[in-house]
């Protein structure tokens, strides 16, 4: 038994309440040094007349470890608690917060400690994140409704985007295309920023509290936001609270002023006067180094109330679901935790996304955020559908380990992009293989978490990293890759009628070092489905598990794959296919 | 390289910033495994022209891993980093978030984060604490000042202690005793609970706004605590806030009137009518299964406000220098939150010291307390010196675990206490041997953090667990143990002396394994003192370190223990000495 790979230790992701009933213990072993691990627990007051044992699972597993869980209900709220582990020599070893041991311990005293669910402490992201479909818009280049809004420096929609040029998109855009959001399937719309600012990408604030007049007015978003809970849709807007832009008024009067500004404190000035070094460091703090984002001190209460107001407004007057925070994780943490109390207020079903690129956990304990937008899936999945950096081995443990990473709420609302206004588009990362694309995009969709897809993949949109991936919206049918969008409808139709698809419980079938070819098992109640990837381009055959008399596996989606009466799947290269028990 | 031992994930104790400008970080290997460890950081905006390396130290070793260190200062508050580890073969690997690899990564995307220093978020204990030696008293058992006030129930002084017996100490009997306490040396004073309630622990509270009548009055109180402050005594009260007791009159309205009274969601009432069953378990939460002990709602406004008022009250009014936070773990963290900003608003410089047995780190992070009850400290020091369970490598282990496991700022202040009114009397842990008792004392007082003295330890009192540990302080000096007095204040007075011998500088020299001996180095500055504990029951010698032309060690204290001018010390059974540089 390899002692030091054995890893537990007490909250976070290890052992964490899920509602006011449940506990889930987990334990992390050396990848297949263990044959069985079983949970002693009970109450720390009465532990003789409550002791309990409970078998743990494997459920998940990466390159170095085995990740064991079991969820238990403590009899009074408290939970003490040691594991008990047995390898494939049948050594048996007990783990308890003191020590490691090969008697079992008399003295529960040493035993690990849950002191007790407290339910305000639980982290609960809103139900409805886990069924969501979000679709990422872009607002300047989705669509434009009102003509009268387009800037005068405009130029002819679908022209090549710069990073500083402007094509008229605005909210009545949105609107006009209800519809067509309706009829590919999505359930919620996440919108880049906005509010009043100078850029077409509008991440650098003018006025917090105002529509930009290009996109329309307040009046306007509230139109939008109504038409689409009247669909059915959720509205998150984009929270740029980590810095201002170089036209929001208090940093002009800042520039204006200096030190004598009443703004002074609203930044963080480093040296006065306010300037730019020649090698391009202002000196105050700003996004990156841009001197015309200058870092908002969270710190100071003037500027906590301006924010936390803003974030108010949008809720209870126009009635948006959430908020997505931009560079989340450079603010800090005492602001999100009074972002989220004022939030969850104003709207106890209010989704709370930060953009964090790196381990989350820190934000990811109930008293900030619901979600961040999931970068290390984003990478999984491209590096095994579209790079082919992966192989289905190597793919199933970054995945594993992102399960065990974090507690099972974080997984079921966790936000899994494969692509946005940061990074180059899907099809474009997938070299235009739309083959490639359609597996990255279907494991996507049969994941636990919420698929976001960035506007405009569904109809074959290219593009590389910024500007490139902020395109404008194709609306011509006949440009529009139309088998594309079928194939998304499809999916994500199937992911809204089948809880299987979208809930937790996930397991591989098949993934071979040295292969491509991945299998996985989606169950929820009496539905059961097998998903096969071929992600070579070669073709590979795979075969389904046996389960049971009489039943059999049927294809409910396929391309390029061809079932067999014995329950043989042979797919082309780079094909797919779903196939319900 | 066993990459299974490698651990490091960001923040809590593997990356934490210090202060406004220094972040700690951290890595753990497998013992002995490794040689050399480098990190290599840079901001991430500007990566090329601010990467550095970093050398990494082993600041601290447990059984089976070595954890390494260093602290660099990033160039604009924001890190980027990722480690090179080299293995005794001379392996090298690199350490990302994302992988371990043998070539460096030329791509720092997928380095380790930390994304900025927000100085609201820092975890910074009062500085005070720092030099604190603390000394507990239970008010009941320390000193009748004023016989006005003595229950009449009570029984004369020096009696035989039971769970509900009283002798009369109060408020006046410490003030009486000033000259003692400052005698002794020490500088702050931990008080149980003082608040209005029937029991002689008043962990049971009536009334959280007034000091019980039987110990004084609230301006009494205050008499007290400006009297401590003109002394230099920092005073702390014991803030029992998990549940309150049966004569609060909330819960008495409770018990009257049932679910109609107004009361009815200041407590967790799992079924109504309150009561308790045949197995004396109450129909609502409380403090283990204790019916007098409802547990407070503190999810509840109106209790929360009323809880908070008292933290607030007892500060601003009273004086008071901090709380100490009874069964402090099973109060939400929400809760602790909101307090520390109360507190903390009412006096900066208060000292927020939990009661947690367990591990603690989630309490640790600066936004809730500023320090735990250090039990892991007490079970390894008197497993060491007073039952001889570990060994001097296995001791070392365990203090080596316990500074990996916190940030730095956790070690700085943590409060070390060796006994208390939970637990019996350290003379008695050591079986009355005096010797041993001086070994455990000697360490708690040369070893970083906050150390804490039970009233009457420093005496010789003795105790089993409660209600024996509750004794009356032994005023009549013939009956004191004048030498063991001494013994402290000699101890005291050389820790307040030398920065050394406080601060966080602490390293073994001798720590083997089958040893009882112990000895371990403490430097600030030009200060430099070797301790060296035998807690074994024959004589040993240890063989100081060389320091150099011209420098010699010279004993700064010692008993039972002979220095040679070769550098050799002897020691007898249970001795030590304390050398200086």
């Amino acid at each position: 038994m390899l002692r030091e790979a054995i890893y537990h230790r007490p909250k976070n992701n290890w052992a964490f309440a899920y509602d006011a009933a449940h506990i889930y213990l987990r334990i992390r072993t050396k990848r297949g040094d263990l044959t069985s691990v079983t949970a002693i627990y009970g109450d720390k007051y009465a532990w003789e007349k409550t002791v309990e044992r409970s078998e743990m699972r494997v459920f998940a597993s990466d390159e170095l470890f085995d990740y064991w869980e079991t969820v238990v209900k403590p009899p009074f709220r408290r939970l003490r608690y040691a594991f008990e582990l047995t390898d494939t020599e049948g050594n048996v070893a007990y783990m308890t917060e003191q020590s490691f041991q090969t008697e079992e311990p008399q003295d529960s005293l040493s035993f690990f400690d849950y002191p007790y669910i407290n339910p305000i402490d639980l982290f609960q992201p809103p139900a409805w994140a886990k069924d969501a479909v979000f679709y990422q818009i872009f607002p300047e280049r989705f669509a434009s409704g009102d003509p009268s809004l387009t800037p005068a420096k405009a130029e002819p929609w679908g022209e090549e985007p710069t990073p500083s040029n402007f094509f008229g998109g605005d909210l009545q855009g949105v609107i006009d295309h209800l519809d067509y959001l309706n009829d590919l399937g999505i359930n919620a719309i996440y919108f880049t920023p906005v509010f009043e600012a100078p850029s077409n990408h509008k991440y650098d604030t003018t006025n917090y509290l105002k529509v930009d007049p290009s996109f329309g007015t307040n009046e306007k978003l509230k139109e939008l936001v109504e038409a689409c809970h009247a669909r059915g849709i959720r509205v998150l807007l984009d929270a740029v609270f980590n810095h201002a832009g170089g036209t929001f008024p208090p940093f002009l009067d800042l520039l204006q002023n200096g030190a004598d500004s009443q703004y002074a404190n609203w930044f963080h000035v480093r040296e006065w006067p306010v300037s730019v070094s020649e090698e391009g460091i202002p000196s105050y703090e700003t996004f990156a180094f841009v001197a015309s984002m200058p870092k908002l001190n969270t710190e100071n209460p003037e500027v906590k109330r301006h924010l936390l107001d803003v974030a108010k407004y949008w809720i209870e007057e126009i009635g948006i679901d959430g908020w997505r925070l931009d560079v989340a994780n450079e603010v800090d943490h005492a602001f999100w935790r009074e972002f989220r109390q004022v939030v969850k207020t104003a709207n106890p079903e209010a989704y709370i996304l930060g953009e964090i690129w790196h381990d989350s956990l820190m934000w990811l304990q109930g008293d900030q955020f619901d979600a961040v937008m999931n970068y290390p899936f984003t990478n999984a999945v491209l590096d095994f559908c579209s790079y082919g950096k992966l192989d289905a081995k190597q793919f199933a443990d970054s995945i594993g380990n992102q399960l065990a990473a974090y507690p099972l709420q974080v997984t079921e609302t966790a936000f899994n992009l494969l692509d946005s206004h940061d990074t180059p588009r899907l099809l474009t990362i997938c070299d235009e293989d739309e083959r490639r694309m359609r597996l990255a995009a279907l494991f996507q969709l049969t994941f636990p978490g919420v698929p976001c897809i960035y506007y405009g993949d569904e109809v074959g949109l290219t593009g590389g990293g910024d500007p490139g991936c902020r395109k404008c919206m194709e609306w011509d049918e006949e440009k529009q890759n139309r088998d594309l969008f079928s194939f998304y409808q499809t999916v994500i139709s199937m992911r809204k009628e089948h809880a299987a698809l979208r809930g937790t419980n996930f397991s591989f079938l098949s993934a071979e070092s040295g292969s491509r070819l991945l299998a996985y098992e989606r169950q929820e109640g009496a539905e059961r489905f097998a998903i096969v990837l071929n992600a070579a381009d070669e073709a590979a055959s795979f075969t389904l598990p046996a389960i049971g008399e009489g039943a059999r596996w049927t294809d409910a989606l396929s391309e390029g794959a061809q079932l067999k009466p014995n329950g043989t799947i042979s797919l082309e290269a780079y094909s797919y296919a779903v196939l319900r028990a």
